[in-house]
């Protein structure tokens, strides 16, 4: 259904849904949207997550994270500042809920037939009195009513970015004979083993990636301004390479610098960079929402003792981290070799170093599962994929130092190929 | 507090905080990130929270919407991926909660005393058995003994974007002695009127967009792939120009094509540009936060009648509203006059025309508080200021036009200054 319909006959025959004929030649020409993995890929995607709810005994799972809903259904637009979701059974057809203008275009990027998809009505938008979920909430008793479905416990995201607590409660109030429980991250748990598809997609995103670091290694300039540097790294990630068209990241280059080296997710100012000054640069390539993402810190001068010191000592520390990826290891051992390669240089990092990757919208790149710290003992296993960092944010300076990388049959494979050491420029 | 301690007294003496003597001409030099309002300025906004707080019968507040914490603290970080919240009391000290290495260099954007931000541990981050504000609730319950917190309603930000029902349900469970309510959007509404410092910000941010639009006209061009159109309007987004360096989006570019057209948030796919096709851009110009969104439409090659019939008649639609923009007329009115400009030509548009516009992180650059539509009668008053959309989504095809704008005394101004049509290239 068109959201915007023309309202006198006269207009309806020239200008409607179905190019009257003397019009052919004038038509506006199709444009399709790359279809990005096969129909078995989500079917096994799906498969994977219903059998992760029957474990967690759900007969329903309402998802709200765009990178789920990514997941399951290919579905890519930046609709999700207005409430969506997706009602998914244990059994039985798919519902995506989404505002109107936004659940009339659903079908270009999802592969969910239209019919499943709904819009509820634009006055449910940014109300004070009211939220779109009351009226989502009338439409799934609706559903529920013909497609009979299960009333046993049904999971919500209770820590998703694009679920406020005042949606929740439109739920539990509209829905009173639904039994809700947190799903906590299940379908982020599904996502952390890649199938082959997803890595190729990955090793597109590391190219994006190395071609955006280098971009970064230019642009930082002594007199050159810290947004000229930026521009020119979101142009590279956008752009990607003749292979790979890039795709915005979930979160803009990351550009800490001087004394604001010491804090870890400041962006950018107009100001300019400074000799002797250091940059910390952490960014990410994309390809398909795809993430990869790197950290490199470039000094414009020579380095301070302090800061040659704590490069040399980080970067040790990461390679014997990379060193002992294998399936089978767990995510406390990696922590601790971190630890005690950092100990033999007097230092100490008490932040976690690395996370789970993969699909990712703003704000966050990491899938919110996996964490490489002591208390985590996630055990490794193949097609696993990491963002494993070494950043340690002192008094007044810093440094970043990270590989992306995927768990191998045995070993280690780092995602991007760039020098991975602090780099200097005269 | 740093957050990387030394360990051994070799390496503190040596390379520590203090900067030992013999390392002076190594030492890297600071980096000041640019004051962007006065004390006063921060003292007003707080006045004004203030007093539509004791309005609301609130005793606290409190805060977790970026766009909230930018305006009253300056807080400028991309660290909201994990919970943060400001403690604002109707008196007395404001508290700022955060990650413990985003909480350790916050001062650098803010004006918050560093002893009045708090970071937790690294432990509380994405775990699944407890929640940061577990940690942040039992730290409030201490200051509160010993600065005498008065326990009247406390307001929360129940439709902010990161604030999730996880995050709401640790403070409810943690702080059984608070009685929470929501404060709905209060400092978004209190910040719907500018201050002359804003308008000034707003303006500079116009300068980028209409830089960002023309190198999006110069870049949409036959043969060209989509992601590279896009990377040249980040590219100028965030370079802006001389004056005003560009910061990011809350929204990167949304570039609908051809059939795509008729759904408003799609972004883009490394394909081609294809001769006769439609492509509707929507972007903004951003300075220091403050956004400037404009939306247009190009076509390469002739427009099909039915685009150019619907580019003509929304357009006249907008311009008939724009003239009507001045203090005292309602969004209601504003709603209607366009509905009767597009009625005329026998369209009709269900979705609301325009919303308020400031402050803004991703995911969206509207303050969610005034909507341009027939159920929203908020009364215009001078410095509001407004983002105006004329966005028709048709089955295949679309147009968009919008101005960006700011009630004067007596009508209105236009931030932005780029002709208002259907762009055609051959």
């Amino acid at each position: 259904m068109n959201e915007n319909v023309a309202l006198t006959a006269d207009i309806t025959s020239a200008v409607g849904p179905n190019h009257a004929p003397g019009l052919a030649e004038y038509v506006d020409l199709p444009n399709s949207t790359p279809i990005t993995f096969t129909d078995n890929e989500y079917s096994t995607r799906l498969a994977a997550v219903r059998a992760r709810m029957a474990a967690q005994n759900l007969t329903a799972l309402i998802v709200t994270d765009p990178s789920n809903l990514y997941y399951l259904l290919g579905y890519n637009a930046l609709s999700f500042y207005t409430p969506q979701m997706l009602y998914v059974p244990i059994e039985g057809d798919l519902y995506f809920f989404a505002r109107e203008m936004d659940a009339n275009g659903a079908f270009r990027t999802s592969w969910l037939p239209q019919e499943q998809t709904f819009g509820y009505p634009e006055t449910f938008v940014q109300r004070k009195d009211t939220h779109p979920f009351v009226w989502v909430a009338q439409k799934l008793r609706e559903l529920g009513e013909v497609n009979n479905f299960s009333h046993g416990q049904v999971g919500l995201e209770m820590d998703s970015y694009y679920f406020s607590p005042k949606a929740f409660e439109a739920l539990v109030k509209s829905l009173p004979e639904y039994d809700f429980t947190d799903s906590y991250e299940l379908i982020n748990w599904v996502r952390v083993v890649k199938s082959p598809a997803e890595i190729d997609l990955m090793r597109g995103a590391a190219r994006v990636c190395d071609s955006a670091m280098a971009a970064a290694f230019e642009a930082v300039v002594v007199g050159g301004r810290q947004c000229d540097a930026a521009a020119a790294i979101m142009n590279a990630q956008v752009r990607g390479t003749e292979d790979f068209g890039g795709d915005h990241p979930a979160i803009v280059p990351m550009l800490p610098t001087g004394a604001g080296a010491d804090t870890p997710h400041l962006t950018w100012s107009d100001q300019v960079f400074i000799a002797g000054e250091t940059t910390v640069v952490e960014l990410a390539g994309v390809f398909r929402r795809y993430h990869v993402p790197m950290a490199r810190t470039i000094v414009l001068g020579t380095p301070s003792r302090r800061l040659d010191y704590l490069a040399q000592s980080t970067t040790e520390a990461l390679n014997g981290v990379l060193d002992a990826v294998r399936p089978g290891v767990t995510t406390t051992e990696l922590a601790q070799i971190f630890d005690v390669g950092l100990a033999k240089h007097g230092l100490h990092k008490p932040s976690r170093i690395g996370y789970s990757i993969g699909i990712a919208y703003a704000p966050d790149w990491g899938e919110r599962t996996v964490s490489i710290r002591t208390d985590d003992d996630t055990v490794l296993a193949e097609n696993m994929t990491f963002h494993i960092i070494g950043g340690m944010w002192m008094d007044d300076y810093g440094y970043e130092v990270s590989e992306a990388v995927r768990v191998t049959d045995s070993g280690v494979e780092t995602f991007t190929d760039y020098p991975r050491q602090l780099l200097t420029k005269e």
